[in-house]
């Protein structure tokens, strides 16, 4: 907005209201804006595009059943159009914690489309009759959620996630020889495989895939065509099927209408599910981006199994200090996003009757962690796992130096022995070859020298 | 236990232990139980059963592998099968909180099994090295979970949750016809039928159990078989897929072996996963029971829609109080429900490197809000909806009295003549057909009397 | 930022870094800025104000303790006081998921510093030599939480909730003889005033007032002086005491230094804590904003007790529906708090040794969330609270149906005939004193009409 | 319970009940638990306890009123102290998951104590007339979860929690000279004492005696007086403030009259901050559990910095294999303690009204997080941190090959020149003071051996 101070004078049916001068939207945009100064935050980018892809989708339909002109309908379309790109984002100014039921966002979306939709058609567009024939907040707003969080979680943290699966395996190949110990409990344990541990992380991250794509059949459902109670009222018929597959095709996203009407606007029980996924991805993140930080720690008072790329510098005093700054930024959205689960899961059980009123902020905190995943994924595969390397010689001497590898000798010289010899190659930090060497098992013939290094390959202890 | 002060003496690996005389356990378990006072709280019985199941499929497949004796398997097998059936529970005296592995749990199960074994056949039953066999409380202990809470799952709440849908839906039936209005921001709006309500009730509930079996896949992978660290160490070939074939066959689970053994140990994303679904269901069963006891509240000042049946006495002060002391219950379960979620995460977030040190008080929070959300959603259908009873009357006399159902005269007379009529029957509190006759539209012609009727036939406003 | 595209190069110890031509940020900056393209989120405005002043105070006393030269100290001084006043928001690109030391806001801070010094001292201020001197991100991000968490709750917090515990005792003065029934578990109860009630919610907007300074002792303790570790190295004696002072002087704040420094960095309880209180006041809203729905629901099919002021135009097919939209907004900010406290509780446990690393997640959760709630309590008194008006009628309407009026008439006519009375009341639709009238108690002389009158005097119930 | 089949029965004003031979509970105790097959888990053993002692002082104070026959309230109290005492505790067997206002177990409480008060008396004592004369659920059930809390805060909690900082103060005093590498982002940083950090713990955990101290105010508030909706109806004069000063008297606890008691009955916020305050505690003790399991972990593959007691076998494989099993497990009460608090959010939230009906959820989950923390504290201290001991010289190690350690010298030879150092000591892997000498800086005269010692000293590093 130019910030000009000039005004002009909107009605509606409370009466006037003073709207800026450049402003496409009215009345009921202004009241809200002055209603809710409460965040100053406002509907995610992905958000308003799905309000007015609904919007053009509507008028389409409206036209071809003759509820509103087919060139009046071809003007809201067009404008529409321009919205869901983003063209006029600075003109939704209302902010997210408005009316529980969106209603102000919808008429925001309204009263754009309708000013807009006015200067393309050179007569007046109705906000309510036109632009919201057929709708009504209620299901408008709700399935504009579902929309933005299907389009988000398909298009964005699907890709993000496989990225990057993918560049961990990368990892996990790479990695596939450079033998480690095993921890368990913190604590030194038989050996394990850095591949197999990178290998481990991609397969968190591919059931995060699974998990969102089990979540999608009632994601991808759709309120539209209940209005204002789960009815239907003032609806003509066929016009949800219509609207849905209107903006399915226009969208390539694979939306269905409510199975129930009455649960799809009494309930929003598919975010909270899905918002469920989203922090289960979360918890993976962080079992991921702790075992980087662990692995990388040091370089000379950490275990340092691993190195990470050098982002930037990490103190003014210590140098040679590289601070692993893109996991702990990837841990900052994980906590984000549990607690933007919360909040859903508040929201989301606060519904009565014929309606959840929590929906913007149910909206704004799910589309908020679908997008901070997203681009933390990306970033951690391509600032952070792309180049992570390996100090293969002291994760061998990890391996090694692990009193567990004495676990295979128990069949050549029993238990006890075998129990002796890792108590002492600890108490005389040790390696546990040497041990068994100084202990004269060789000498007695307990094994040969070729049978000790048989079993002492801990890189054989990783494979089945 | 008898509770008797006789005790005899175990040995252990660090040296001898006091044991009650007449405890199955031996010296690990009671090495746990004297460091872990903590919470009186012991396993689940489902989880001790899971234990029991493992053991007993894994000393029959350790005697196919020639790992273990054949009449030794059968001697710990057959214990393992009096276990699982919850003969020996009081044996089981470890505090849920202990070492984060549940080994001692593990160890306990093992003790008791060997006890009892040995007592079946005649001569010394090893725990670790028989009853344990080609066995790790890193792997045994996870999948004791997973199998536990599957079990649960399909056996239990799914179950309980298909016989609330389908309480619901024959109220749903029943109510077919009661015209009430409709309510969204808790003010009036246009009718829908309770019928409706309570069939959108039965679709939140259905999709609960959709919610549950999306879940499933990623339950009922067992970590089993990777022994110590993922790498499967000292267990022979074959062993995990026999014992889970085995598993799964004794207990009519659908279980898997996991794909990736690191996965598999190092995260518990499944049972994360699967904690979101039951405070989704939780989240569900919130909403029903609000709207369940905000239509029955009253008699005299709240909604008074429906009635429910009356279990205790309500106040010694004041007769006819009927409290909804089941949803009131319920919505306790839920809340417990959720808190547990927030545990299960915490703690699924917690792990580190080989594995979670978290597991029993995931297994403890996800057992119980199973069994919870079983027994409660039972009861809400038994005691409560199967007797509810709808006030026919009270509730059309509220689709009357809206102002809303002023909606469909817009045809006839117009939207700012409606909404006059609209405003003026909320002023003098009378109906909006006594308002429209006063106003004299039915004189004027504006419509005829049969049309009005038509038009303010609020059960036909609740169908497309 | 103009939107230019043209660049200047800046130097730091990794090499060359482009930047925008008219920043007055400078290498570091732009690395964290290119480093982190999470959120698109900014540190909240209190919190650069925060780190402004901590610069300005050091810069002084380090030209006090000679670290630097007085003039140089003059220019950083005045141009954080230009930075405080939020002159510079602009500069501050850096996402709020960036490193968790929040170093890179804390060089952002410096080099925005350190240039308009230069520009105005006409000599070369370094960010870190002059800027930074005596001090590390460790103790001047965390410190500079506490500050910012200490003003926002005593400046804004505090007055909000005073200004709406005010408006609620007003309302709770006004109200005081407005009689109705109580309700408990929902259903009809005896009667209160609804002057109780509105003093009731202004006594638990009062308490979240003393749980504000219960916490502040711990709010408003400062780490700085510890720079790196805690040790407080390469720090002059006499620093920190000197620059807690002067920011305590120049904000006007309660501050003080670290008790235990290393409890200090290592942790950030104090924080938790305090956010621990801002979901408690987030519970009390919750019950505030819920029973002003309730009772101002309807206003034909609800309680309609009370009517709250008509903000906006409701339906544009429903006339004279008033939605209660800004107890809606209050409770999705209600929501909000209370994911934003898991948000800091996960990341201030996600601490290890000398520095918790979770830290500008915890600032934009916890600043967020006192922000909202305080423009939200100052919103929910103004434009809610303070246009309330009673349904005096309808209210003591309901308070005489309740049956459990009945009460006081034990004593005239016994328990049991008082409950024959009552549920012959409730099942007649008529009113207790109908009843008794009816029933011959007063023919027969169990109590005389006045005796009737003066039991059934709603109003006296409602006092001691 | 005996576990006879023998029944008798019981009467109250909804007809009869079958009641077990030898239970002293009657008919609505009965009704609950068959209404209530929920969890199985029943109140807390201090919940118990609260409520007797309010039946105890309730009937001294009735009999003082002339409310109760002096003989009768003798023996109401005399068996009410049997209960509070533990002896009748299996008679309490209402699930915890019953009606919302607890009213179920406020006559479980009222029909115990009237069938052992009327087997001393041999006269029949009446479970409403006389046990609970003067009262309610509504304001006695609520303040027996103050009381019993404020009687675990500051009888177990507070004592368990100093007991745990005085182990760790001994230990900070044991360690103030045990020099060690500090770590930020887990990187090498500059040197502390292990007794710094030992007495970081021991502030964090005297703050959370701090925090308890703060809410106590609020939860020692009691709601006793306001019977059935805050109004006090039914109470006479002086009773409430009489019953307090008695319970008080008796139990030794802080005990307050509720300043409103409209806040008291419609909110539990007192009891949601406390469950904060316990949160804020469970999250430093996963602070401090997770440090002490990383500077434990290895012996060979980890830190190593510490050794903890051996408590019991690690694993059957694996010799010497000690598990942090106490700081898991105390690990896992905190998550536990993070999720009842969730529950006492979501609970605390749930209130309409006058009265919140989710009153034994929070009982159950406030009691339990108090115990267990109270507890899990001990036990830290006893088993854990008392027997730690220092591996002092690998700590030193770490402290003298941190690259950090540099930092004094940029006095003698400049940053530039200090970098250097730092850099190829880290890429030569030796310490700095090798590096030093071989880099010809003492020859040249930079610094002389004596000035290189001195800045090197480490433990000099770590004071001011």
């Amino acid at each position: 907005m130019s910030g000009t101070n000039e005004y002009r004078v909107e009605h509606d049916s409370m009466g006037e209201v003073r709207v800026p001068a450049d402003a496409r939207w009215r009345a009921q945009t202004q009241r809200a804006v002055e209603n809710f100064p409460i965040s100053g935050q406002r509907l995610e980018r992905a958000h308003i595009a799905a309000l007015a892809r609904i919007k053009a989708a509507a008028a389409t339909v409206n036209a071809e059943l003759g509820v509103v002109e087919k060139d009046m309908a071809e003007a809201i379309a067009a404008a529409a159009e321009e919205v869901a790109e983003g063209r006029w984002d600075e003109h939704f100014p209302v902010d997210v914690f408005q009316t529980g039921s969106g209603t102000s966002s919808n008429m925001n979306t309204n009263e754009v489309l309708a000013t807009l939709a006015t200067e393309r058609l050179g007569r007046p567009v109705h906000p309510n009759d036109h632009v919201n024939a057929s709708q009504s907040s209620n299901d408008v707003f709700p399935s504009s959620i579902h929309i933005a969080a299907t389009a988000a979680v398909t298009g964005e943290l699907i890709p993000a996630l496989t990225h990057l699966a993918a560049a961990l395996e990368r990892k996990g190949a790479e990695f596939a020889e450079v033998v480690k110990s095993g921890r368990t409990h913190l604590m030194d344990a038989t050996p394990v495989t850095l591949g197999q541990e990178f290998n481990g992380y991609a397969a968190q991250v591919r059931y995060g895939v699974e998990r969102l794509n089990a979540a999608l059949p009632r994601l991808a459902e759709l309120p539209l065509g209940g209005t204002a109670v789960g009815t239907g009222i003032n609806t003509p018929p066929g016009f949800s099927a219509a609207v849905i597959a209107e903006v399915a095709r226009a969208t390539g996203l694979p939306l269905t209408e409510a199975r129930d009407h009455f649960e799809a606007q009494g309930a929003r029980d598919g975010l909270v599910e899905t918002s469920g996924q989203l922090r289960t991805i979360a918890v993976s993140l962080t079992k991921i981006c702790n075992d980087l930080r662990w692995m990388s720690s040091g370089p000379r008072t950490g275990l340092a199994e691993i190195a990470l790329p050098d982002l930037q510098p990490g103190s003014s005093i210590m140098p040679g200090k590289v601070n692993p700054v893109i996991p702990e930024a990837v841990l900052m959205v994980a906590a984000q996003v549990i607690g933007n689960d919360a909040t859903v899961t508040t929201a989301g059980a606060s519904g009565n009757f014929e309606l959840n009123v929590m929906l913007p902020v149910i909206a704004k905190n799910l589309l908020e962690s679908i997008r901070l995943l997203a681009n933390a994924s990306r970033l951690l595969a391509d600032r952070t796992v792309d180049g992570v390397t390996a100090n293969v010689e002291r994760a061998r001497e990890y391996a090694e130096s692990s009193p567990s590898v004495v676990t295979p000798l128990n069949r050549y010289i029993g238990y006890e022995e075998a129990a002796k010899v890792a108590k002492r190659a600890l108490a005389e930090r040790r390696t546990i070859r040497e041990t068994v060497l100084e202990g004269g098992y060789v000498e007695r013939g307990d094994l040969t020298l070729e049978q000790l290094d048989a079993a002492l390959d801990v890189l054989r202890m990783t494979r089945p």
